[in-house]
């Protein structure tokens, strides 16, 4: 073994202490002297960016516009939205001082933007024609947490938050649902999350949100993590703001409002779900560098026949070389601790033979392709690894599902088995309290509606079928 | 004339006020109940894109990395290098508090990261395998300005930030010098702005930097815009920050660093070069949208016709199309207070001649061209309008730069012409001062090294020729 790879704790044995090593051993982050804050290095950033850049495309092409707004919120501002404001002054930074002077009035650093558009929303919408209004923010938003870990609960959140203004109820919620539905697609189709979707309780909705519609994935210790919501806002916001607009029949109306958000710990979720004791495991679509190259020694014409095989490889697959004076031992495990999709090994042997090794980052599975077909081999890999990866990711999920009726069975499970129950419920916080009171589970999402079963927490009818789980 | 351009204040009566019209009227920035703060509207955020776009894949091509550091800085961190924190200190913005608990250490917002990259890269540089480094950030820095305007002085400010470490001192300088020049070509070929480049002066050099190089930009009043710095640093931070590696020959050694950064300011530059009194007059090649097309009537066959010309543009040549019930007047003004560099004008006569009105927004000349040439000519005409809008802004600028030798011709000019002096000048701060508190004009940038003149402020033999001006 490597040393890189010792470095790892076993995943089994710590997962809590397995995932920081991987973030750390694949340089993703590195921790600073700002307590609670991270530095997010080359390598993880470029993640991030990776998933700005399809999120963004998406977001425009259904119409959004980015915007900026300031990062401070006067504490009045703040205030005007009770349920909101209750939900978000427990763990807000707040500014006192400008320089040597105290503020007249003190502020916080956005923890979300809500008020912040809002209050623009009021001065922009005056007239149907000014609706429907589709923005979106790239920013950093901060939320003073106690306890800290990279990606997963960080002090400072790099993110995107979509806010939105409709003329209709209808179309607003439509616009909710169709952001979850972007935030899904990504999830499934570039991160290989076989992620639950489905509305959250009273009790866990976002604080001034009507209805809160969630992203939950499963990690690969059971634990679910809350990936992305989408919030149906009606017109609370916009009654506590004042914002209103003139129809077509030139009477006063009230908005209907969305926002939607998701956040760099997606590349939490990432990690806890596909890697390994040998470090991060990326999905080809989202991997900054999707192959690398390693030569086993830097010579002449081992360069010459990468050079080759990189030429025929298509636009978008991206790919590096590590031609540093490192031991091929060294070069392989790097490339499998940063979690590159397939690794491609060509020595002077490999070179008399025609062939080389390619390996799959995802198995470590090992095979000898004749040189001239490596370039085709990659590209007919990479969406193999893609759909396999979350077809692993979906049994593993789909065999920590458990179901059942009886809150005993319940919870045996909730302290014996890792992962989510699927029960009835009546749908009342008391019995949510009550789970979460005796065994310390969580609701993740609503399902779906159901009839002719028994809440078994309280024995009334369930109206639901719902997740519950730990979650980070 | 029309509504839209009545609201826009004649640029040589009041340029302030023209400035703020011209910023609010072609949608770019709305004001907050945030004191200080801006925010960037869609239009306004598209140009940041642009530009954004633009300088990354430079960056990235000359192999810099983007990062992300944290937004807050204990003050014990910010302390660290004595210029520096002289030089910041006064204006920032200090969190006291997360939630009702006040912070063992206050910590102030960033306004600029120097220190926290000092601190960071003391942990990951140990050999000179490890440099360079070659950092990039996109974030926000906060400082706490008395009196704001859009773009130019603001609370908050979108920003780069480049930040690298070198073996030697050659490298760092070398790198200082690149980074100057990839702004210096941007502003010149992407916002056609006729830049000076140079030193600047001990004393307005950057706090904490040996030597500072910047852009400045004259605007139409004359007045100056310092608008993007690069900073050779020697090894002054690393030296404070104890950052030390191991060379080829295994001894202890202290890198040589650079920063370097240009900010949403650039917007600013862009507007008071170059637009008029009706509105935005933007560069092509930083417009996000660079044609509109604009239909006297929405009837099908006038869709039908532009869609037909928009089909034989090449990609890159963004458009869009004013089918909103607005009178045509309407549409033209607006197209023009965005600053649009072209506008396509097509009626039903049009259509029956078999020609379209192309208007210029730089010049607003209107020519007549066949429906089968228009996308030709406007392929043709971009570059022509790029071109033209640098040459013109270069004319000006030109024209208002004045140079002597001799101070009491220098005070004259400096009361009584807008524009820069070029002036001799012995290299002391002394003269710098004098010459501030008498004309209160400041130096730019040193133009060059010369010999055999004398400095007109004292009399003793001058070292350089060096520009002053007033400046925002």
């Amino acid at each position: 073994m490597s040393k890189l790879v010792t470095k790892i704790t076993d995943r089994d044995t710590d997962f809590a202490a397995w995932y920081t090593d991987v973030v750390r051993e694949a340089d993703l982050v590195a921790y600073s002297n700002v307590k609670g804050s991270m530095i997010i290095r080359p390598y993880g950033y470029a993640i991030w960016e990776s998933m700005q850049n399809y999120l963004d495309k998406e977001f425009k092409k259904l119409g959004h516009q980015n915007v900026q707004m300031p990062m401070f919120i006067p504490e009045s501002l703040l205030n005007i939205e009770k349920e909101h404001v209750k939900g978000f002054a427990p763990e807000v930074a707040w500014v006192t001082h400008g320089g040597d002077t105290p503020l007249e009035e003190r502020m916080c650093v956005r923890p979300t933007s809500e008020v912040l558009f809002c209050d623009h929303f009021k001065n922009i919408i005056k007239s149907y024609r000014d609706l429907p209004i589709l923005y979106n923010q790239w920013c950093t938003i901060v939320r003073w947490e106690k306890t800290t870990r990279p990606f997963l609960r960080s002090r400072e959140i790099l993110w995107q938050e979509g806010h939105t203004m409709h003329k209709t109820e209808v179309e607003a919620r439509e616009e909710t649902l169709r952001m979850l539905k972007v935030y899904e697609d990504f999830q499934r189709n570039i991160l290989a999350l076989p992620v639950l979707v489905g509305r959250k309780t009273e009790k866990e909705k976002f604080a001034g949100a009507e209805e809160t519609y969630t992203i939950e994935a499963m990690m690969y210790d059971g634990v679910a993590l809350q990936n992305g919501t989408s919030h149906y806002f009606g017109q609370g916001f916009a009654k506590s703001f004042g914002i209103t607009f003139l129809d077509e029949e030139n009477k006063l109306q009230t908005p209907y409002q969305t926002s939607w958000g998701c956040t760099t710990r997606m590349i939490g979720g990432v990690i806890m779900t596909h890697s390994d004791n040998h470090g991060l495991v990326l999905p080809p679509n989202i991997a900054p560098i999707k192959v690398r190259f390693v030569p086993i020694k830097n010579t002449e014409e081992i360069m010459e026949c990468i050079k080759n095989i990189t030429s025929k490889l298509p636009e978008g697959i991206t790919y590096d070389i590590d031609d540093s004076d490192k031991s091929p031992g060294f070069k392989f495990a790097d490339a499998e601790v940063k979690g590159i999709p397939i690794r491609v090994e060509i020595g002077l042997r490999d070179l008399e033979e025609k062939v080389a090794p390619l390996v799959r980052r995802d198995t470590l599975e090992k095979m000898t392709v004749s040189l001239d077909d490596v370039a085709k081999e990659i590209e007919n890999l990479l969406p193999v690894i893609q759909a396999s990866m979350y077809d692993k990711a979906l049994e593993r999920r789909d065999s920590m599902i458990y179901e059942t009726e009886d809150y005993q069975e319940f919870k045996t499970l909730a302290s014996t088995k890792p992962g989510f129950i699927l029960s009835p419920w009546c749908g009342s916080t008391e019995c949510e309290d009550k789970v979460k009171d005796e065994t310390s589970l969580k609701s993740r999402c609503i399902k779906e509606e159901i009839e002719g079963k028994t809440c078994p927490f309280c024995g009334k009818p369930a109206k639901y079928m719902i997740y519950f789980g730990r979650q980070y």
